[in-house]
């Protein structure tokens, strides 16, 4: 993805630690930390993050489809629970982690290898001392909607 | 995945709809079909298929991972959304089609690349004329559950 | 609730279906048609309706009250559920009629009897010819967010 | 309900946080603790707690109706939360507290009031030591499903 990067990685939990939340996001856009391996194994980034939002972009392709014919859902789902995910990733402070307790979608439209570039935004719905909510949806460039979700995160203080 | 049934493909409308729902899965196991590029792109497969209850598997892998050091939510959701609308699936007389509406998600233990095989089982809760609904879940060889899910499918009848 | 309504009680189908669903819920508003017994016996009422967008308003109360010392969070459900869905009724053309599939509710806060009152707003989100998706929010009269939660409904054309 | 718990009621933390859950969830069958206000205001009862399972008993009436001609959907949604979080309850040593964070549910078929009695039972899915989630449905005495739902829970540690 980024030739600074590398190739893609994960990061030691020091490295996550020593960052706030808003400050990993946008090192990982900037290329100083490595992409995931994920992101590259599904063809999917990290094009946005503000305080409470974050957008990811992919690109639908043929090697996502189900054997019916268009994307699987699972697609449209690892996006958003990225992108909701990382909406309350974006308002951790220095220390603070978290986890996604659980995530709910629903897919309103098909993706298919012609929808073009996709948009999946992530907004901080609730953000409290120990969990935190998001909604989200995945849009193509001309705003269409083929999906919306909502996440339960549990937030960890920062120890010592 | 199997000599018989070539590269991953997606199959025709053609030959989805000459097939009932179970017989379609089976001949997917039996590489009859050729397996769906989804599957090859993640590392997963149809291992059971009876009525109203299906089993995928996979194996964790380092290319699954998320930057923060376990395997990203997107690949029990994936293996998921595959098991329950496959549950449905199952029950589908030979002309009926069906889409996934939404998918709840509950992820309660992180995949790591040291978790081994998971197998992710669809059971059908509800089949109407028109919706039906399926639960399952994410379990490792010791039975330890990693995740648990819930779907709303359409279905569709045959035409004509 | 309104004097030119009566007592709390249901309406006909062939009265349903003699409106369409803005005119519907805004007859409910205006007294014209009678509240639902539901709303008397919880306590709330139907506020607002526009395209794509319900208001409903409650109170809580020590008769909502669980064991534990809060608002039971059925309450909120149940307002949810009515704004939420008859954000999809208000979108309903005469002859169409809908039914609730499944819906997804965060709690965020507790409701208390010194909550005083909230407002429960429903919005669409996607209306397809069959399937309609609405989310929603229970706020107090600060704004302060309570609850959230997401809905898909199933539409049912008019009939011949 | 029960002569010996008099009027319903809540009970102070301090009553609460000096039983264990079960023997808590026990002390309101036997009428020891008086039943919750929502209990009354909409008509339903404890009638079964297990470690892990409880069973809450209700019948949907006329009181219940939404405008449309059929039980409200939050009816099913506050004997599914109740039954859900009981079930979480149930595993709570004593000291131990607990919350809802969200609740998703199916509606399968509509509730009458010619359903009868229905029994809206709630089971542990996962219990770590600070999240619990639950499964369970609503079935009327033949056995027939209408409702079913997931939950996740917070669990809060003894203090002190």
């Amino acid at each position: 993805m980024d030739a600074k990067a590398g190739p893609p990685d994960v990061v030691s939990a020091q490295t996550l630690l020593s960052y706030d939340g808003l400050a990993f996001l946008r090192a990982l856009i900037e290329g100083t930390l490595p992409p995931p391996p994920i992101a590259e194994t599904l063809g999917f980034r990290l094009a946005q993050a503000d305080l409470g939002r974050v957008v990811f972009e992919g690109e639908p392709q043929f090697r996502h489809y189900n054997p019916i014919g268009s994307v699987h859902g699972g697609f449209a789902m690892t996006l958003l629970d990225s992108a909701l995910g990382c909406a309350v990733h974006s308002t951790l402070a220095k220390g603070e982690t978290y986890t996604t307790l659980e995530m709910k979608v629903n897919l309103v439209r098909p993706l298919t290898k012609d929808t073009g570039l996709i948009a999946a935004e992530g907004r901080i719905l609730h953000r409290g001392r120990t969990v935190g909510t998001a909604e989200g949806d995945i849009k193509d460039r001309n705003g269409k909607i083929y999906a919306h979700a909502t996440t339960t995160c549990m937030i960890f203080p920062a120890k010592g």
